[in-house]
């Protein structure tokens, strides 16, 4: 299996210019699955809530119906970040589009990040995994910030991921420190899509520093891109081999775990 | 608050060498909490369970009691790792022996690795924190393949330690791909203190790999030992520093956590 990520500088507000350079690298890329960053069909900082309601749009819209077909008459699967409008509630959402439409699901960040607070809503779907079966490859979606919540990897994998995509926007570069830990933790691919580029918007300038990458299910990179250029990786995946959790004949990492003993769902500092 | 790792290579079954070898460096090392590794006061490679209760001691033995009454006259924390009989039970155990003694308190390794499934009981402790007031240090313990489970470190996180103190025999290097990010996916500091050494017993050769490190609450390294070296290595930290889980002044790491949507307790593997 062919997975192509795609690092791109989507323009602020300009949707037009970025769907069709989103259309027009789908059209030119030879892939099973491409992926693209989070919000790249319009771009990361909006003001408030009332700007991001300008530019969001159903995930029943055009923007996604035109991707949608897409994926089935190219027979590539397409995962991308958008600003979704679901009646009065916006989301930072990716959408997973598949050959088959039955198939297409839509996630929405589940952590948000600085200013977004002020721009969206708490995503509502939780982790999922889609399971496509022509290519046998179950899918997991996380969004960006969502990578410092191990939680948020570990669900997907508890649900069957073989592969985790991470279409991100991010600012920082300490990510790099965990996101192969969430590939190694949990015995899964993992590509993280950044975008690259700068953005100039309500008094802060944020630059957006690329560097998107592929793991292997031991944390390994594959393949990984510039900090401030276009740029598609590639990598072949073989989606079984992440299956086996076992690494030796006694240990096994999820049947391993400790349920019994772990503190999860609550804060309990000593004071 | 000064903090002493101790990279030292165990000879197996010589409890007495070991102990002598241990006491010597607690009496020449001056901080106020001292390290050392898994299983340091017998080796690590017992056959199985009928020769780890030969070696095996109880908390309230000879070894513990010594240490103990150690750390009281020099008024210096004492972290080791050991093999503890508790009537039938055999527990890979960690000490933490504290000036004040009513503070002790003994960590069982919740993830047995490879063999020690064979030797030892899973621990029955679970994960938990200890407040040691004089130096406002909060420190939790965890026991080297306890690594590769995040629920381990985030529970020691949750709890509300500054210090994750990981006593080790670790025989890969794959666990540099997780242990900085422990540290900053939870905002403490953490002390892998590892052997180093061969060991060949029951037809195997194990080879400990040393590379003991201190990380910040970034996920940085402070200090690093050599693979094959007996090497102390020191730093100083500041466990307040930890406390305020907040990057910005939107988000937080522990705040942030959508405890609603993640998937703990069960492996749910499509099929």
């Amino acid at each position: 299996m062919k997975i192509a990520t795609v690092q791109i500088a989507p323009i602020f507000g300009e949707k037009e210019h970025n769907l069709n350079t989103i259309i027009n690298l789908i059209n030119n890329t030879e892939c099973d699955l491409i992926i693209f960053p989070e919000l790249c069909t319009t771009g990361y900082s909006f003001a408030d809530r009332n700007e991001t309601e300008q530019y969001a749009e159903s995930s029943k819209g055009d923007t996604i119906s035109i991707l949608s077909k897409m994926a089935m008459e190219q027979n590539k699967i397409i995962i991308l970040g958008f600003a979704e409008k679901d009646d009065h509630q916006l989301f930072n959402s990716a959408a997973a589009l598949f050959p088959d439409q039955n198939l297409n699901r839509i996630y929405r960040k589940s952590h948000l990040f600085y200013r977004e607070k002020f721009c969206f809503d708490p995503g509502d779907t939780g982790f999922f995994v889609i399971n496509n079966h022509d290519l046998d490859v179950n899918i997991g979606l996380m969004i960006c910030y969502d990578w410092r919540f191990p939680e948020a990897a570990r669900s997907l994998g508890l649900l069957g991921a073989d592969l985790i995509v991470c279409p991100s926007n991010l600012v920082t570069d300490v990510w790099h420190i965990s996101m192969p830990s969430r590939a190694l933790e949990n015995k899964v691919y993992l590509a993280c899509v950044n975008r690259f580029g700068t953005e100039n918007r309500n008094g802060e300038s944020l630059l957006f520093k690329g560097k998107s990458a592929i793991y292997d299910y031991n944390g390994k990179i594959l393949a990984e891109a510039a900090p401030d250029a276009e740029q598609i990786l590639f990598a072949d995946i073989d989606p079984i081999k992440t299956r086996d959790k076992s690494f030796n004949p006694f240990n096994d990492i999820f049947k391993d775990r400790r349920t019994d003993l772990y503190h999860n769902n609550s804060i309990e500092i000593i004071s």
